[in-house]
């Protein structure tokens, strides 16, 4: 049974350590649960409708909000490591004892942490948009990502045309249509991030990104079959991350799309859900 | 329809060139064939038929010996450039007014040369375990491609065993599997590649990995659709060769599979049939 979408999921809540956790669940019941970790800045909305239902068709899609981010409780910690510990603490208090974690950007952080510290938890991993701890340009952000979230925008939302879709005009008329269906929502909408929130975002990045010898060496830990997928062209987190992941996981698969940016798969919902769902589908103990 | 397979397809020729050229030809037809290109030392048997007969259930696949190369007539030229312009003759003399050209490794390059001489021949390119002109480590050969090539072997079969797979038993199974279904093909078999077509090759994949400056501007002349393939650890094209030909291409895919090698399609073949298939089949005018 198919029960509400992205559309009228209502957002619950669960408490979990000493937090107050927003999250809505819909889909297919029954199998392993996809739990989705949102990028900087972002809510439950943010996700992509096209994405989520497209992935409900065929399972549970759980969406949630980490702590002291839009609807949950608390503080965002200054760690992704604690961010990792939050989400498992969410995860558990579902009563869930096996999920399948998707993370995008900061959430692909936060997905590895939960992987890292709870293995039996996670089945498989699809890590978007994202890289390892001390990866290429992580440490100080990219020059273009500064320039992208200092600017000004003439509405708020233009933001997510840059920060997720290419210059091309493909990409960008791709991008609009994002924009629409990430508004398509009408009631029950997330707050948006406080500035505060997003600040104590920023310092878990940098922790995450800072520089430190065999830093990938972490990798090697994460057994689970994992999909990376990106952009060509990649400019919060550069795409060669998305390569030092596949090439330093050990049961690992890449995809990169064409013309594409850091929300590569808003740019190609249909492509990425079929892929993702190739994999999560497979038999083969090997990522495929 | 569906004539013949892999296994019973008869060997035919064709002249074009000055050359007679060998070729088999099976599957569905009506729709844009897949025209498969070759590896070094590789005949129209080397192919798997776990991937043709994959493919030939969809649409038509058609392999072919170059010039030199087993059954075709002529010499092996020492330039890919002059691969290409035979690979062309080959199709036209066919009839054929459009393909999808598929390569593995020097028929990777052989493929890229198709495209760029005649572009209007070639509707979407997939490029497996192989590079750009002027790719790392492609002008000397990897250390581990020489020492692979230059070992002698109980059974002369074994030799793919290094080639497509990777040390890991899982794979190395998979190799067994597949030198298993390269041999099914009784009657009819290729005569294998003689000494100096092989040392011809040599020289043409010299030429073609040769360092040159700006050696990758020629990849934005390519604007087919393209999907690039390979495995995580090829050492006989370095695997960074197929994330620099995604990167320099303009509309390029790339999948790369885990513990996988030089012949992923070998090792992974129901799914390279269904993400090659999905990228031929999209209607999506970039690559997807």
């Amino acid at each position: 049974m198919i029960t509400h979408s992205h559309q009228n999921a209502p957002t619950q809540y669960v408490q979990a350590n000493g937090i107050r956790f927003g999250y809505r669940r819909f889909g297919k019941a029954g199998g392993v649960p996809l739990v989705f970790n949102m990028h900087f800045m972002g809510t439950m909305d943010h996700w992509d409708p096209a994405v989520t239902d497209g992935f409900a068709k065929e399972r549970e899609v759980i969406l949630f909000d980490n702590a002291g981010v839009s609807n949950s409780s608390g503080d965002v910690p200054g760690s992704v490591r604690e961010m990792g510990a939050n989400a498992i603490a969410f995860i558990k208090a579902l009563g869930l004892k096996q999920v399948d974690a998707l993370g995008l950007s900061i959430g692909g952080f936060v997905a590895q942490e939960i992987t890292l510290q709870a293995p039996d938890l996670v089945r498989r991993l699809v890590l978007v948009g994202t890289g390892p701890r001390s990866g290429e340009s992580m440490d100080t952000g990219t020059s273009e990502g500064k320039q992208i979230f200092g600017a000004t925008y003439e509405h708020p939302d233009n933001l997510w045309l840059r920060v997720h879709f290419t210059p091309s005009e493909v990409s960008q008329a791709a991008g609009r249509k994002f924009l629409q269906r990430f508004r398509l929502r009408a009631k029950d909408r997330d707050p948006e991030v406080t500035e505060k929130a997003a600040l104590e975002q920023r310092t878990a990045i940098a922790e995450w990104g800072a520089k430190h010898e065999h830093a990938w060496d972490y990798l090697k830990e994460i057994k689970q079959p994992t999909l990376v997928v990106n952009g060509s062209d990649d400019v919060i987190i550069y795409t060669i991350n998305s390569y030092i992941l596949q090439q330093n996981l050990p049961n690992a698969q890449l995809i990169i799309y064409p013309d594409s940016a850091h929300g590569s798969l808003y740019q190609y919902p249909e492509l990425f859900v079929d892929h993702v769902s190739t994999f999560l589908s497979s038999a083969d103990p090997w990522a495929p």
